[in-house]
């Protein structure tokens, strides 16, 4: 049928759809972010948080980088794959900016 | 604090966010459509469905077009603030073509 959606599609919408994984991306767009970095520019959990970066990192959207300082810096970036979701995001805030008056 | 996420980007993230708003606003981009039209393309139940289609009506995303007919025939149809998310769905057909491989 014609009107069935694109597999492809479904999947990234369930991706981008979970709660949070949006915000996440955007906040790492603007480079390598320690954990408390993201979770302070968003009201979340720790938990949710962590649970949420295990995720995108199983999804090969984010990668973690552990330094081997003292104490120990861990630092989550985005892959090659999770930078190619800019456009869709820019494309997202200029519609926020048009229609949501908030 | 400059890294705080832009509030009107977060509302609208947590629009499409809800599971299966975006999967409805892209089959209403090819048209206006009845429930069951959409509902036979996405693996949804009605109560849900008629939850979601409430929630986009309420957003100014989507209007219900009454015909008065016998039977009368209901549609669904995106309003301009929801034709104009079609950039972001194409970028996210785009990204899913990529890197999507299932």
């Amino acid at each position: 049928m014609n009107d069935q959606i694109c597999p492809k599609f479904e999947y990234a919408v369930h991706i981008l759809h979970r709660r949070w994984t949006g915000l996440i991306i955007y906040q790492l767009l603007r480079g390598e972010k320690r954990f408390n970095e993201i979770q302070q520019a968003m009201s979340i959990s720790s938990k949710v948080l962590s649970e949420r970066l295990k995720y995108l990192e199983t999804e090969e959207i984010i990668t973690r980088n552990v330094y081997p300082e003292v104490p120990v810096r861990i630092e989550y970036m985005l892959t090659e794959k999770g930078k190619s979701l800019s456009p869709i995001l820019d494309e997202l805030q200029k519609w926020a900016n048009q229609w949501i008056n908030i």
